[in-house]
């Protein structure tokens, strides 16, 4: 192991980007997609080119047809929109209330997300997050005080901690939403990405009718065709597409019927499974490096998706370690950035999203072993 | 001419659809899109399938110096959004503050637009347009008791009037807006599509600083590329840049690589020429089968874009109005749904937006003549 000398020298190696999740380039089938484009580009182009047809809001009909083959729904359940942000956006719009403005979400969670409430003028309260989901306790006392307008969940491979919330939980939650009268919004865009194990039923599954999934195409097919979809009763789809007919009219045509074609040609299917085993790979050898360099930090082994969180013991403060960090080399994100306003991380600790789907084992394994020296410096 | 008993008769020849704005797919260059498209998705495979790159959320840079060149104007002053509803609802989120939530617009205007601007909060107003444009006595009256956050005008050929304001408005309300402290927002959608005459400058290019502008490709080339874009100081177009990455990411990546061969290929001046040429005559019909039947009531001679408009004197009330026209083949758009909330039509008279832009001459004459039937039949 480096002593605290060597990783303040300069000689740490090349510097490791435990930062940015976007999707490797080797996951994203670009010469099939590049393909399928020319092809809807000469046999649709009458229609791509053109406005989406009036009444047709909800998104393309084919890709409605796809994806309701793909998730077993009935395709007026379905809403296409501008990428999955842009269907939490609309969404947004459409459950908060001026007489109720309250979303609880998992601390920590996807800031993206909690932006998007936040700029809705949404009251967010953060439920902490437990090994097998959210902390269900802490969740029927907040009950007691406020009903929020919805509950916003990622219960696969949660950006940014990498927990999928276990069977027995999804079940309490989907009863505490019908007790209370909360609606869930599930957002499921790492899903697909299973490395072991099997997949909890997805909360929407259960039947009960409180239930929104957000998915996206972003990390299964290409994030540049810039497709969400929100699974919903066929009122509130209608709904969304309302707001979003008044909003922006619609998503790209033109990328609609290109991802149309990625499921009838089997390009989904077959690139789900490319990349379970490309990460795969990546998945244990990041496990494997954090259990010989970080054991006691890991939040849960994922299992699947981009990430593992860390929680890091520390009188440290943030900006230390960070700084300390990229100093031995290490690109961090902020965890803090994955709290929203007036949550707390848990006092003398600091959380922090590890992003392994794009490393390779032996520079995680390098990265991973600089950070564990960098947190023991911090510890002294 | 009909008499009335024609007019209800069921022989009223085929239905005339003086409705929906939007492009005739003639004026679509479909077939170089699909060939353009094809070659984007060869070549630039390896960055339209992938997420924008960080700090690029005003827009692909390679479509920014091509809207540079086309607008005489610096790259980073430009933002390119998912057509030019969605700049618009970006553009209002970043323009309307607790402390002023007014905006002030024509009327009649552009109905989705003002849907944009009630949907966030905003108290609007309405301006009476005159066939020189905005009424800027009345704008300044209005002034003494609300200052707006900013006024939105479609200067050039104005959806749904057709009304274009002359030179002398223009610097008059650049004058008013240094003197008031009030941003213009200028729509330029239809500009590139004159017919006759010469344009009137922009009014972003009188050098006041508090004018932004927003066009879009969707006239002029193709709706379903959905590009819009605004043309601002470089801080506002970063600070729109910035509420776009927490609402929707970016536009699809492969459209604006579309869209700025559409430029660097010559294209855009291509097809609008082309657009100019195929329109132009359907512009002359349409005016002079107004001028024959119903003289009185249009309200300017366009000399460009989509619409005429007319102010109908009768007694009827508008449902009667449109009826009366169902009745005898004519759809027409509601017109009083291009005047916001709070707003009002002159008494006795209706508002009506006709298009002329996708109707060639022959039936455009034979529905305006039944039209003014229906007038003279409701003024009885």
């Amino acid at each position: 192991m480096h002593t605290t000398d060597n990783i303040l020298s300069t000689d740490v190696g090349a510097n490791v980007q435990f930062s940015r999740g976007i999707p490797p380039l080797e996951s994203i089938p670009a010469a099939t997609l590049s393909r399928l484009t020319e092809t809807v580009a000469k046999e649709e182009r009458d229609t791509v080119f053109q406005y989406a047809p009036l009444g047709r809001f909800q998104g393309n009909l084919e890709l409605r047809k796809q994806l309701g083959i793909f998730h077993d729904v009935d395709p007026d359940t379905l809403f296409v929109g501008n990428g999955s942000l842009q269907v939490l956006d609309l969404l947004t719009a459409h459950l908060l209330s001026s007489a109720n403005a309250h979303v609880f979400v998992e601390v920590p969670t996807y800031d993206r997300a909690a932006h998007i409430f936040e700029r809705h003028g949404a009251r967010v309260i953060g439920i902490p997050i437990e090994s097998d989901g959210i902390d269900l306790r802490y969740l029927r006392e907040q009950l007691q005080s406020h009903v929020p307008a919805f509950l916003y969940t990622i219960p696969d491979f949660q950006n940014p901690t990498g927990i999928t919330m276990g069977v027995a939980k999804r079940r309490a939650l989907v009863e505490l939403a019908e007790e209370f009268g909360f609606t869930i919004v599930e957002d499921i865009p790492y899903r697909e990405l299973r490395y072991h194990g099997v997949a909890a039923p997805m909360i929407r599954t259960s039947g009960a009718a409180n239930v929104i999934t957000v998915g996206s195409l972003s990390k299964v097919i290409s994030p540049g065709l810039r497709i969400g979809y929100a699974i919903c009763d066929p009122t509130t789809a209608r709904s969304i597409a309302s707001i979003a007919e008044n909003t922006y009219l619609s998503p790209s045509p033109l990328c609609q019927a290109v991802a149309a074609r990625c499921f009838a040609t089997g390009l989904v299917k077959s690139n789900i499974e490319h990349i379970r085993n490309l990460l795969r790979p990546r998945h244990d050898a990041a496990i494997e490096s954090v259990r010989r360099f970080m054991r006691c930090a890991l939040l849960a082994v994922p299992n699947g998706g981009y990430f593992l969180g860390l929680r890091i013991s520390t009188r440290a403060d943030e900006e230390t370690l960070l700084a300390t960090a990229a100093r031995a080399g290490i690109t961090l994100t902020r965890g803090s950035g994955f709290y929203p306003q007036g949550a707390s991380q848990p006092a003398g600790t600091l959380f922090l999203r590890i992003p392994f789907h794009a490393i390779c084992g032996d520079e995680f394994a390098a990265g991973i072993e600089r950070l564990g020296d960098v947190v023991t410096q911090l510890s002294v």
